[in-house]
């Protein structure tokens, strides 16, 4: 594995587990096998810039994972009633792992770390335009499919840190239903509308 | 202000801007005012005991929201979206405050403070139980109610988080309408349920 590689991995994993802030340089080196002098080489800003390069990758990967889960589902509320309890059977199983340190880390950094909090702001605003762009394909009106993946991720988000305090899956089991109870009122509007022409509804 | 009361409020403070790590005994002095002798007098645990009764305090406090922000409607749907509007408005204008230090915290040290983990459980499990015997006495059966509130928190969590980031009240404004339109559906239950003898159904 490369260098660079080995360095921005090694970061998002003392994240996930610890926070921005509990992670050090020192940790750094140990955990990635990679000297002090080659982390400032490869990033001249230091633990802010590898943080930055950890949430943009980990970010690019997790938004990767929208059509993996929900292309099987020919209903969208069904699918995310299942990507939910998918992820709640995952934290079990990893003894209620961190599944998202951009979530944490974005809400310990936001007043504190301004160069990190705009990093968290592109990554989320990635997630928002492929996310839109997902759910118009899957039939969804622009305003819908926006609000649909802001919906999905705050309740993902949230559910996560509640079951990682309680090491429980049932947080992770209520939004899911919450969040399939809001996707079939949307995939009910689908039915019924008459799509305007050129519309992308379909696909 | 008591002192212990001055030491807890400022530790609730620096949690809820720059998180659990990045607060050290000595700013908790600067900010309280009190000696470290008199933190350690009162809190013999050190900075995670101060730690843990700012959550528990912060927690007690957010719960009693809860019916003075629904009790206005009669409607659940129509209250949840205004909670979650009246949150984005509150961040804007505190320039994107963390309104919830429980949840950013609980997120930080889930996996490496074990009693602050357990004291974050604690007051997840209180929003739990009050939250449900809120909505309970709204007219939704236990389990809806259970439901109701873990995902009314998880969507509020997750919102924070994205609204923190982007600096946008968008997240919140997409998270409040999806949660809406799930308390609708269990509303609809309410309208078209025989109440059974002895319910805890209506107040």
């Amino acid at each position: 594995m490369e260098t660079v590689e080995r360095i921005v991995l090694a970061m998002a994993e003392l994240m996930r587990r610890q926070g921005y802030a509990a992670t050090g340089i020192n940790q750094l080196v140990e955990v990635s096998g990679a000297p002090t002098g080659s982390i400032y080489h490869h990033f001249k800003g230091g633990k802010p810039a590898v943080a930055a390069a950890a949430l943009r990758q980990t970010g690019a990967v997790y938004i990767e994972l929208l059509p993996l889960l929900l292309d099987p589902y020919d209903d969208l509320a069904t699918g995310v009633e299942a990507a939910f309890a998918q992820a709640a059977e995952d934290m079990e199983t990893t003894g209620w792992a961190n599944l998202c340190p951009v979530g944490t880390v974005t809400g310990e950094i936001a007043d504190t770390v301004p160069e990190l909090r705009e990093v968290a702001a592109e990554v989320i605003a990635h997630w928002v335009d492929e996310g839109t762009r997902y759910f118009v394909g899957r039939g969804l009106s622009d305003t819908d499919a926006r609000s649909a993946i802001y919906a999905l991720v705050s309740a993902l988000e949230g559910a996560f840190i509640l079951a990682r305090g309680q090491r429980s899956r049932e947080p992770l089991h209520a939004a899911g239903k919450a969040t399939a109870a809001y996707f079939a009122t949307m995939s009910a509007r689908i039915r019924t509308q008459v799509p305007e022409p050129g519309s992308s509804a379909g696909r």
